[in-house]
């Protein structure tokens, strides 16, 4: 079961039927009316308007020695602004004069409760679904020194979507990414250094995650630059594809 | 004049009388009835619930050379999420094991129009007014790595408050720090390496600033660890004090 964000509103795509979600999807929900002709002709917008994308650094071994960095002996996040998020068929921007500009695919956790200090075994009932999320980077920023707000919060940076999927196992979930066709990122979250459970212990640890909130748990090797013209596209078994182009 | 949050909604202070504000403080608003009693019995809340505060990193000379480190070239930010803000009055709590935790006296600047690409010599046209922000931090954990988010992240570790000041001149404010009675830290923006309107001016060039959106300005030298059972109180020329309790 799928929840997807349009222009009128929530709704639910379940068994190849779109139906108008009656209620609130982080709190109590039925499936209404179906929507004739599906979500075709409806605009898909980014799933959530987070309070905070929590995102994790160095969580696949690969991609760590990719970055030619220590494996973290507790996870290391980040946050991205909400100005930052995009939907599905948005165009991520490049910003002017700050070199390369890559994709990072990562699985994303949507948060359906307030969760303050919750422990690893309690953890799935704090998150809601999954989503993929696109932790878009400018590589030479974020080299330059330790902060990552600058390289990874410019608005169009975090590309979200394009549902929230209810019901999945996010223990070895399947997370790719392409430019233009080209499979640049294929793992699963079976390689996670931290898987989610822990890491949503150690998160709701440190700050309370609030309904809508993302936890993005870390990027793949095979991260890349983004020119003008690509198009990138991040799918998450299970969840779908999120494409963006790049301008 | 000042703008307060209160359980009663927002109001404003002049000339020693408080009126309900009537519209919205970061649109279009007028002075409504007088308060009866003015602010005595009220509850102050944070002045704002911000989408993000953008806080800046070493933006004082003398405190770039307490934490041992070199003039930063451009502004250094990171973010501090919303779930830390506390208001006046309201308890830092000290989180378990993490090791010292010190108070950062800042002049906070509440954003007060969506800015985007806002030019230093326009940046006045997007501040609605100024507060005091203590950035709370946990040292060691900052010190152990290059990310800003946890050590500065955790829940209460934002107090805000108690007023939005209007008018103020930002070019020479006088900010202040007491611990238990006692001044720790002592200085004014005259010193800033970035001053307000180049802060604006940079920080909107990466991400939209959204009303109620705070940049904490950085913090002067005299950091300093605070214990459970401290009282840190924060003081900005023209806004008033902003005391907090340490639990």
């Amino acid at each position: 079961m799928k929840i997807f964000r349009t222009d009128v509103g929530y709704v639910v795509q379940h068994a190849g039927v779109v139906r108008r979600l009656v209620g609130d999807p982080f709190g109590e929900w039925t499936a209404g009316d179906e929507l004739p002709g599906g979500l075709a002709g409806q605009r898909v917008l980014a799933p959530v308007v987070p309070s905070k994308i929590v995102a994790v650094a160095l969580n696949y071994k690969a991609h760590a020695a990719e970055q030619g960095k220590p494996l973290p002996a507790e996870p290391l996040f980040f946050l991205k602004p909400s100005t930052a998020v995009i939907g599905h068929g948005e165009a991520i921007e490049l910003p002017p004069g700050v070199g390369r500009v890559d994709h990072e695919a990562e699985v994303g956790l949507v948060i359906g409760r307030r969760a303050s200090r919750v422990p690893a075994d309690r953890a799935a009932e704090y998150i809601l679904g999954v989503t993929c999320v696109n932790d878009v980077t400018a590589r030479e920023l974020q080299k330059k020194g330790g902060h990552y707000t600058r390289p990874k919060g410019f608005d169009t940076f975090a590309p979200v979507g394009p549902c929230i999927a209810l019901g999945l196992d996010w223990s070895d979930l399947r997370v790719q990414g392409w430019v233009n066709g080209t499979l640049r990122q294929d793992s699963t979250t079976a390689d996670l250094i931290f898987p989610v459970p822990e890491l949503v212990a150690f998160i709701s640890s440190v700050m309370t995650l609030l309904p809508g909130d993302i936890i993005s748990t870390g990027t793949p090797s095979g991260i890349g630059p983004l020119t003008a013209g690509d198009t990138v596209r991040i799918r998450v078994e299970g969840v779908g594809d999120l494409t963006n182009p790049v301008v």
